[in-house]
């Protein structure tokens, strides 16, 4: 297996991305194609006392590098010898299984799309980040990649993400929610009520196991294993969630540093604390899968270090090993809707 | 100055409602209203010892009581004997300066509008409650009265939670930000780009201080004083802050109890503990205010027990002696779109 890596893409670009790449050669046993400014990744090997490249590492030059104020609609033609969008096109052309980068998410969705395409009757690519509720995890789709949906693209949200709770939770029957502003039948506007009678009825056809509208709160607290959201409310869904851990975070720490007993406390406790800031801190998590591409893509976190870009590599294995492309491909027909696919 | 409250509405009415606006009349010098069934008030009065009315309290008799599957569309007419309506209608006319109800979200927001009536030239009321941050506190506008939204109003929630951040959160220039996907001036969905570009002309004007597009996770670290939500999404924030914290909650019960190290840690930081988990607790922080109604509605949490009467009632005397509703009166015309309203 070959995975193909971002090096330039990220805050930490390159060099933790050549570290993290190095590593995941080595500790997930797959052969890495590292793609970026070839003469400065050996410039920065030979900081690290790295004389010649490790069996199974490749690097691919890349000139160009995707900035976070390209127009993500316009990179794949005006970045096309950018690192993101030549390891796209090494995975279009099957020099590789998969691609990691922890590059502009916008650009990153705008180019898998264009270049590695979509699985052919999915409306639109969504990221589905797995994350942790008080009793397991929760696949939240669409995180974030399309702020404008349909009620269909909801519905293929909620089949992929169902394919992908099966094979990445190992869940036989995942529980699939709506992501609404309350739990009754009749809630939300227009999109969300038209998007619940059709996962409703994918449900009654048994391709889902369709559990109704979930609210934020309900789902955290281990309601559902995959939620469904319109890519704007599962962002601001992801981001209320990120921001709260970290105010959490900042309460604790403040309650640690009170006095001399509390500091004591914190000696007590130390191990705990680390588990428990941890568990909630994306960056160690590694990427989010872009599903209904054709190929696995997994966008790693922006602020990815080496051991970030390890997690992202296994998560990529993960998805290649699973199969959970062809399971979509194989099952899209289960997904779309007649009308808008005549010839289907 | 007179509250009138809604005794019967809440998972712990009436009895917690009979023992908070007791407590409510005499620790905040007012005069108190309980509105609701006179013959069971009177019972449990008598249970609790109490043999009279004390001074300053009254009772007010109200046959029926709003239920949760109520249509709150309907409720006004359906249920005009309810505790809910008769109070609406009580502070309507005159009978008292404030209402606080922990009935059905969408019923008070449907009948105080109904009843109470809107402020002339608002489109929407909303629901703005105060949640804590990193660096202060946050008025989250609209938090789930309206799912569907036109950018007018969003524009009116941004002026209104201005207003009412200046006389909460005594703050000079609250700084007033629009949650979206992203903090670049170009994000969103077609509703929050045309709102983006009516708050920020009110900024040009000096209406409010527009500091632009907040993500949920900088909203929550301090980024604004006051966050311009659809109530779609404003909802989904409120709730996953919620979920997160009582997540995060009983993550750091879990690590407590692990072993005798870990509850010897607790012993030693349990003040701080208690402080942590309450910062985050909405039973504790009141009601919300329903803005855009012509007297104060004060939206109590549904499980609120005496502590938060007490604390919905001080929010109403404080929302009564601030002059909150005039202040929006006086400045409707800033907020409010020419074209919509031509003869304004």
């Amino acid at each position: 297996m070959k995975i193909i890596i971002d090096a330039m893409g990220g805050d930490n670009a390159p060099l933790e991305f050549l570290k993290g790449g190095l590593r995941a050669a080595r500790e997930c046993q797959v052969d890495v194609v590292l793609v970026g400014r070839v003469a400065e990744l050996l410039e920065l090997m030979k900081q690290q006392g790295i004389e010649t490249l490790p069996k199974g590492v490749e690097l691919m030059d890349a000139e160009d590098v995707v900035d976070m104020h390209d127009d993500p609609a316009t990179v794949h033609k005006k970045r096309k010898n950018s690192s993101m969008v030549l390891g796209l096109k090494l995975l279009a052309d099957g020099g590789g299984d998969a691609f990691v980068s922890a590059g502009s998410t916008g650009a990153l969705l705008s180019a898998a799309t264009l270049v590695v395409k979509r699985v052919r009757g999915i409306r639109r690519a969504a990221f589905g980040p797995t994350l942790p509720t008080k009793t397991g995890n929760l696949v939240l789709i669409d995180a974030g990649a399309n702020a404008e949906c349909s009620p269909e693209f909801l519905l293929q949200f909620g089949c992929m993400g169902s394919f992908y709770a099966k094979k990445a939770l190992g869940l036989e029957s995942p529980r699939v929610g709506l992501l609404n502003n309350g739990a009754e039948d009749s809630k939300g506007d227009e999109l969300h009520k038209a998007a619940y009678t059709l996962l409703r009825d994918a449900g009654e056809r048994g391709v889902i196991q369709f559990v109704g509208n979930v609210e934020a709160r309900d789902a955290m607290l281990g309601a559902c294993d995959v939620l469904v959201a319109d890519g704007f409310s599962g962002n601001v869904m992801l981001k209320s969630i990120e921001g709260t851990a970290m105010f959490m975070g900042s309460l604790i720490k403040r309650m640690f540093l009170k006095n001399w007993k509390t500091k004591l406390g914190y000696l007590l406790l130390k191990d705990g604390v680390k588990e428990l800031t941890g568990m909630l801190d994306y960056n160690k998590v590694g990427g989010t899968m872009l599903l209904g591409i054709c190929k696995p893509v997994i966008k790693a976190h922006g602020s990815s270090n080496a051991d970030a870009v390890v997690g992202a590599v296994r998560q990529a294995v993960a998805a290649v090993e699973s199969g959970i492309c062809q399971d979509i491909r194989d099952h899209v027909a289960e997904m779309t809707l007649p009308k808008e696919e005549p010839h289907a």
